[in-house]
């Protein structure tokens, strides 16, 4: 197999590949990590890298790659075959940067019983003789109380030298689901054992590590989800799936990012990895179907239709966890194709199905999730936000990463930024993308429907009405022009609008209005940097009481460690899955005509949004 | 990797195999197995081959090979590995040749109601829609009557394609052990079940094909069991089992055996491996151990404790069984470490637990097992026979296969003989054995211990006392004499006297006499092809009238295919199982003393055996 050279600056770094390996993977392979939104399409020119010598590649496409980007030697990695030698050289802005990962991870779950479904159990047996000769697992069994307990074959290979290593003292460790007890592992002497909770988020993964005797975290972490690379959001994976191997590639990317993460929490609390008994995964519904390898395809086609929304446990093994082959695996159960295990998770913290007052779950991501509820009943809708708010599809916009420009301050049509990280600005995220149009339309820059207004210094035409230039090139150490767009605001406001329609079909479908609202929970990564002073001035967020608000971090990490410690919350995340009513917004004319509406700065009906009226200033 | 080539002579056929490769494995490579009833321990010298040149091999030992057999060219081919190309005479003697397989598995199962655990249903199912968008699992579940079903990964990865292409029309494979049901499978369109069942004997191993819907039994084949090449018997496996590899290499050789059969039934009944979706399998406890890839090493190590006596079901794939990946399988439960799921079977098959009178069931192979019992009482024991039956460690014994000697007639001192399949004779198998000790004893050529008595033509000197020559080299085509020495009878008494005194421990146990017996049931191969009037003679089996006596042939296979269809015969097995007493022999003094009474012909007190005593020829 020939093999070619590929290195990487400025970093340096190197790897060598077999000839027709694409630009991509073999950067990946230097360890350099590179953007791929639109999963390998061409189309989201976020893959760029200048290459030389150019004939070292075979070059499938270009995209929609200027004449001078091509002349300068710049190539789309995804679109390119290492053919011989190449030098690559990868700009910040296509790099994978350090993700900023929601993990905290604490507090809230005492509603719950504690009640692992993770038990150690020692066992002093009698040693067999003649006259008493059950067999192993028989006098193990025979020793244990309650219920009999399964045991799956890999246990069962293990029992006899364990038994004879432990001069028949050993330990079991056992879970139960709520169907009675299953050995997962035995072990000589005694042991220790432990439960992995898991938030697979499409774009990031966070996981604690727990001790489940004392309900204690030992150590969580979190990075980006290795699935990036074959596109930003759930709907570019989906259709990466139609390719042959595409399912395979998403299923390990995923697991792959998982162990990863486990070496991580194994080696921080100093553990075994096999000591590690249990898991539970809270993830959407595509993430759930690429994390136990099931086709998602039918998510993404109308009448989106998951495969499942409660499967398993499965074993550890029959998914590449690296942890004890016997350990078993539970996904929290989904309620529909953009209603999630996350969000049931969310629920089941929020405890919102336990309370008397009407309370509303918000999770804004791709999707706006929501659910609505109290005790009495709980309705959910999915609002296709579009990915604006996680940077795709924004001229400058980018993830929560190392140099997102994450807030912004405009006096006197002078911006300030700040950066994750305090890193020179590489871009625009969810957050600090709110906090500018809402400062935009502070600044009387923008007007209601989003157009540019006035004459100001930073705005300057561009190839699609104007754009505003918020961090020139050279400005603390940026290293291009970062601006917003007319465009990119038309997208911000379709994607707000979008999630304020669905809050308010909702609301109409139980014939309520916005003030009925007791309690706004605010859940996940883009809610927890939220501004929401900005997110209701431009209308994203209900303009009712701030006191009401409520942030609860990540609630989908939280509720997977509510079922490890709580045998109660694990049912009762079945029960919240089953009660929760879906409603498809793409069914009826609601949210249509309510989108429309909520396509204006706040809103088309100013008497939703009292507070911020007294405070907008009116550019026309 | 260097290849050499080593040529079989006669047959002429090849094989290419890598340098240092053993020679026994080479030879089985190129299609011909060799016998290893040591299992590679250079003990038994069966695997007794000619080799050419004889610097094409590094010899690691030599065993108890004769000076004269070493110049002649002779190795042991457990004991050389191949460092050069060599051609290898292969005598048909240390060939694995056809083996008898008992495969008789018709009636006797009317008595458990026709409930199989199989079923397929077929579902018409509505199309999903935006206000019907159930997730593809839970409309399935929907559709079905009964108890909710559960469903492995493998089934739920299969389902949304399966329902797109059936155009929501599927057919759902359905397996219930008595805990509810699985779907195994899902199909567009319409699908048809299938079942397997199995019987795993150390020797051969036997399976037939099940059309479940209709209790029709489509073509059953059998074999020797591959694990032969690492020892003739249980003992031997096990101790294999301690080598680096050796259990997967046992694990390897039975799956691949059943593989081999499996691919037979499915051409033979012209249907898809893939609608194979349940599997029992009946076997004695070391060979469930095997099957299933567990450690069966303290089943040899007092105090004989298994690991496990139910188990399972597992999924196919587990196990490497070319069937449906999620088929299930189920292993028939065990009593002890010597009295397994054949037994089980064999009392299932029998209905000897549910009968007023008292019955005897025996199977004799290398151990002697026998149920005592009725629907009150159910007593079991095995007694190590040793391998003398199976022809092991008799001087020209050998297993049923093509050339064994079955039937002696001996007139005037002068044997005739019979042979499987009418073949040239090439040794002595059991029942040849038992023929050949009653005809020996019925010519007054043997005394009542065993000796030889008398001046006879074909008795001559032998290394230890005397032999008697039952066939001459060049006699009907046999290549060398084969004869039977007075070592060989001193091991048959030992071995009759095992099976006699175990019945007579468990009769005494319970205060009984031999007389008390109503019904003997004959199981298995052994059994099948035995002589009563002479297994009588020599005091192998109680001397009771013989109308009491029954054949039930393959009584493991015909267990297996009852638990198939019939889920109360399923769940007898287990309470069976569960309620059977079993009688460790070697704890106690009772079965020593029994077995030294044992061992005369027919026996010590020959107030036992009224009916041989008429016609014993008293030799002295």
């Amino acid at each position: 197999m020939e093999l070619c050279t590929v290195t990487i600056m400025p970093d340096g770094a190197r790897a060598q590949v077999p000839r027709e390996t694409s630009l991509f993977d073999a950067c990946a392979q230097a360890g350099v990590e590179i953007k791929g939104a639109c999963g390998g399409g061409g189309v989201c020119n976020q893959c760029l890298v200048k290459v030389s010598p150019r004939r070292a590649l075979r070059i499938e496409g270009a995209g929609s790659l200027r004449p001078e980007q091509i002349e300068a030697g710049y190539v789309l990695a995804c679109k390119c075959r290492v053919i011989d030698d190449v030098v690559v050289e990868v700009p910040s802005a296509s790099r994978v940067l350090a993700h900023r990962v929601l993990m905290e991870d604490e507090g809230n779950l005492k509603a719950y019983p504690f009640a692992p479904i993770l038990s150690v159990g020692e066992c002093q047996l009698t040693p067999p003789s003649l006259l008493d000769n059950a067999s192993d697992w028989d006098r193990v069994k025979a020793q244990l109380e309650g219920d009999e307990p399964k045991a799956s074959l890999g246990v069962i290979r293990n029992l006899p030298g364990a038994l004879r290593e432990g001069n028949w003292q050993v330990s079991l460790s056992m879970i139960d689901w709520g169907d009675g007890p299953k050995v997962v592992r035995v072990e000589p002497g005694s042991t220790r054992t432990f439960g992995l909770a898991v938030d697979v988020g499409t774009t990031t993964i966070a996981l604690s590590l727990v001790e489940v005797e004392t309900g204690k975290i030992l150590a969580t972490r979190g990075s980006y989800n290795r699935q990036g690379r074959y596109g930003d959001d759930v709907i570019s994976r989906i259709i990466h799936c139609s390719q042959p191997g595409g399912l395979e590639d998403l299923q390990r990317a995923v697991v792959g990012t998982i162990n990863a993460l486990i070496d991580e929490v194994v080696d921080a609390a100093e553990i075994s990895r096999e000591w590690i008994d249990g898991v539970v995964v809270s993830a959407n519904t595509t993430m759930s179907h690429l994390f136990a390898g099931i086709d998602p395809s039918y998510i993404r086609l109308e009448p989106y239709i998951p495969a499942f929304t409660e499967l398993g446990p499965f074993e550890a093994k029959e998914l590449g966890l690296k942890v004890n082959p016997q350990a078993e695996v539970y996904l929290l159960p989904s309620v529909a194709s953009y209603v999630g295990g996350d969000v049931v998770a969310g629920v089941l913290v929020s405890r919102l199905h336990q309370g008397d007052e009407l309370s509303l779950f918000v999770d804004i991501g791709t999707n706006g999730e929501m659910v609505l509820g109290s005790r009495d009943f709980l309705v959910a809708c999915a609002c296709s936000a579009g990915p604006a708010f996680e940077g795709s599809g924004i001229t400058c916009g980018m993830r929560a990463m190392e140099g997102a420009i994450e807030k912004v301050a405009i006096i006197d049509g002078e911006p300030q930024v700040q950066t994750i990280g305090g890193k020179p600005p590489v871009g625009i995220c969810g957050s600090g993308l709110i906090d500018c149009l809402a400062k935009l339309q502070d600044g009387g820059i923008i007007d209601r429907t989003g157009h540019f207004v006035g004459d100001w210094e930073r705005l300057r035409p561009s190839a699609e009405g104007r754009e505003f230039v918020l961090v020139r090139a050279g400005e603390g150490g940026c290293q291009g022009d970062i601006v917003i767009t007319e465009g990119d605001i038309k997208n911000l406001i379709r994607a707000k609008g979008a999630v304020y329609a669905g809050m308010r079909t909702l609301l109409k479908a139980l014939e309520l209005d916005v003030d009925a609202i007791d309690r706004v929970i605010i859940a996940g990564g883009f809610g927890q940097y939220l501004n929401v002073e900005d997110a209701i001035k431009i209308g994203l967020l209900p303009d009712i009481p701030r006191s009401k608000y409520e942030f609860l971090g990540n609630t989908s990490l939280k509720g997977a460690r509510a079922a490890l410690l709580s045998r109660e919350a694990l049912a009762e995340a079945s029960r919240v899955a089953a009660s929760l009513t879906y409603m498809e917004l793409s069914a009826g004319n609601t949210f249509m005509d309510e989108f429309i509406s909520a396509c204006f700065l706040p809103h088309t009906d100013l008497s939703l949004f009292p507070s911020v009226i007294g405070k907008e200033v009116l550019a026309r």
